[in-house]
């Protein structure tokens, strides 16, 4: 029976950890070298067990498989988010590179195998989703060539150039190829380990509604500018904020998250009177209706705040929709779970955003996660057990088989 | 009778505002080459006065007229606010120059006379009240070591050199020599516009009680926390702004102001739950027992909000304590404004910190306003009408000729 061979798979990871090491975690942003460094370590493997392997012109590897018959696609990304955790994406990498090593080496699995890649940019530093969009054939040159790095602003193009991969074809998929797509993943949240589980068998992918709100009032004198008469714009943002969060738990689900991450003041100055507010306003849920109700909710919030002495603009700049997870692979996981570690597996909705979420609009897609310790994520204390991380693999491969046995 | 020449205070005013002009208004921070073009402009007038006149240490000019008998104390700054406007500050200067000369030229005034003064860095680019406090004797040598310019960190010795003051003496008042300090200034607020009122008879000058409330969460991702494990700091502060301006008007006097000039979050990303929120908050009044009040009911909404998931803590970096105004200059403006334009004047406090209130605590001290239209300041769109202009200045003169004969 295909196993994953726990050692090898610890070996893999603390190899790529290695790549772009920085205190307990890596520093590795989308195309540095060390990225890079890391997307030819990858190719080195598939070309080992022979498939045939490409490192392309937007950053993916993909190896594919050079036998007949049914084929699971699995991967996820080597890049990380700036000075962040070092499983964070590697350990889906990793699990596929070992599923497809497990399928070839066992003859019972003869006519199925697994296709593995690494999608450039999941951590978003020149867009969204660009290596798994691009794969599905969604990227636009024009998108390439507008991209920039979201800390540096250096082009994308640049930093292809820079990586010897300017002027390479795009890979692109065939659907007809696959029985679906496969991501492991950190859970990057406690749910595993406060309750004690071990597998996360990944139900759907939020969608997130982000919004910019600009309330614009009057910059004027903090000491002169009577009460009365004055037109405060970093109070209408605190108005809207505490607001959204009274109304909000009366009309959200289970697991909607909602977050206001940044209120920028203008000017910011202790004695004046901020006259522009911009907020960057968030929330999360697997359920569109959900989505249809918040983003109502808010826009009511923020008309009402704008009969007051502040106008109010609300954008949303982005909006992704959110994703479900085949059911036949949601069982195929359980089981392989059950199988291994009895009782210790749950249904649960991804709070992060995934490659995945951009396969499940081509492939029937399915996700599962181990366990984050303290939920500690995009930073670089995150981690896990090893204990948990050689589980996981099991389960993995397992379930890959499961699902490519269908 | 001795009277301001309508005439004259406008050209001078005019001229200045060539002196580093900004659209309408002017760009002329402390120290920059353009206000010490205008120190030297006021330096010459006051020389050709008959003044013996000093351009000091610290960029202070004072004109000591060089007679027997009682003198007034008048003046305000030179240097503006970034891209600010053209009065605020010169119009002070004008109408103590004006007052100077035409006291000089009354022979029925010999034995009186007006010393005048341009005080640096009113506007705060180097510190607070540096030139004012510096000729009261509350400024040290090490306090101008340590002073940097706030928008280029440019050391205030450095800058002091390349204006040719670099040990040169700072010169100081001897109080004695004084029956008091006089200073003119624009509202910087609508109550004399909104009110058809020509002249601000100032009773006081506010304090500032300003805090900076540090509110520490959890940063973590937005997609994976679950809302009731949040340890948000952004909402913290929003939660702080809300509840101060619910609370503090149940307990302020009737013109106390109070700002939240700035949140500024960390990291202040879309995606991650802010961890730390770094709020400017401060309150003004001219009474110490509503600073007082107000304190205490900002540091209990602060340790109410310390209770919750996140941690509050408040700092008071600056506290200037009211500065009360004469009596009997207040009634020597007033009867001066009377005599111009009856039932014209109003008694007010000023709601903006002025070099008046470091006098206060060395000499009798008294403040006028004209009007701003709009109530704008520290802008370039900052004026205040002609006809306004030269009725203030035939008040201030006849008020510091009543302020003399005491």
């Amino acid at each position: 029976m295909a196993m994953s061979d726990p050692n090898r798979v610890l070996a893999d990871l603390r190899h790529l950890r290695t790549i772009g090491a920085y205190k307990t975690g890596v520093h590795r942003p989308a195309l540095s070298p060390e990225h890079v460094q890391s997307l030819h370590w990858l190719k080195g493997e598939l070309d080992k067990l022979g498939h045939e392997t490409v490192l392309d012109g937007i950053g993916n590897v993909i190896g594919r498989a050079n036998v007949p018959g049914r084929k699971l696609l699995a991967g996820s990304h080597l890049e990380s988010q700036n000075h962040a955790g070092w499983l964070d994406g590697p350990l889906g990498v990793v699990y596929a590179l070992e599923a497809a090593r497990a399928v070839a080496a066992d003859p019972s699995l003869a006519g199925m195998a697994v296709d593995v890649g690494a999608w450039c940019d999941e951590e978003g530093h020149f867009g969204s989703f660009l290596g798994s969009r691009s794969i599905c054939g969604e990227v636009s040159e024009e998108e390439i060539d507008k991209a920039k790095d979201r800390t540096h602003g250096t082009p994308m193009r640049d930093m292809l150039k820079a990586a010897g991969l300017a002027g390479l074809a795009r890979a692109t998929i065939d659907p007809k190829r696959y029985v679906g797509f496969f991501e492991a993943h950190i859970e990057q949240g406690d749910w595993l380990e406060a309750h004690d589980l071990k597998i996360g068998v990944v139900t759907s992918i939020v969608g997130i509604t982000q919004m910019r709100i600009t309330f614009k009032g009057q910059q004027n004198h903090a000491g002169t500018t009577r009460m009365a008469i004055r037109r405060d714009a970093g109070l209408a943002a605190a108005q809207f904020a505490v607001a959204v969060n009274e109304s909000f738990p009366k009309l959200c689900g289970p697991r909607t998250v909602w977050t206001v991450g940044n209120i920028a003041f203008d000017p910011g100055s202790p004695s004046i009177i901020p006259g522009e507010a911009v907020m960057l306003f968030q929330f999360r849920d697997t359920d569109p209706e959900v989505h249809k109700r918040l983003e109502a909710e808010a826009r009511r919030i923020a008309a009402d705040i704008d009969k007051g002495p502040c106008s109010v603009v609300v954008e949303v700049p982005r909006r992704t929709k959110p994703a479900h997870m085949k059911a036949e692979f949601q069982d195929a996981i359980e089981a392989a779970s059950e199988a291994a570690a009895p009782g210790r597996s749950t249904r649960i909705p991804s709070g992060a955003g995934h490659d995945a979420q951009v396969f499940a609009n081509h492939l029937p897609s399915a996700m599962m996660f181990v366990p984050s310790i303290g939920g500690i994520s995009h930073h670089w204390t995150e981690n896990t057990s090893d204990e948990d991380i050689v589980l996981g693999a099991r389960v993995y491969v397992d379930a890959a088989i499961r699902m490519l046995k269908g």
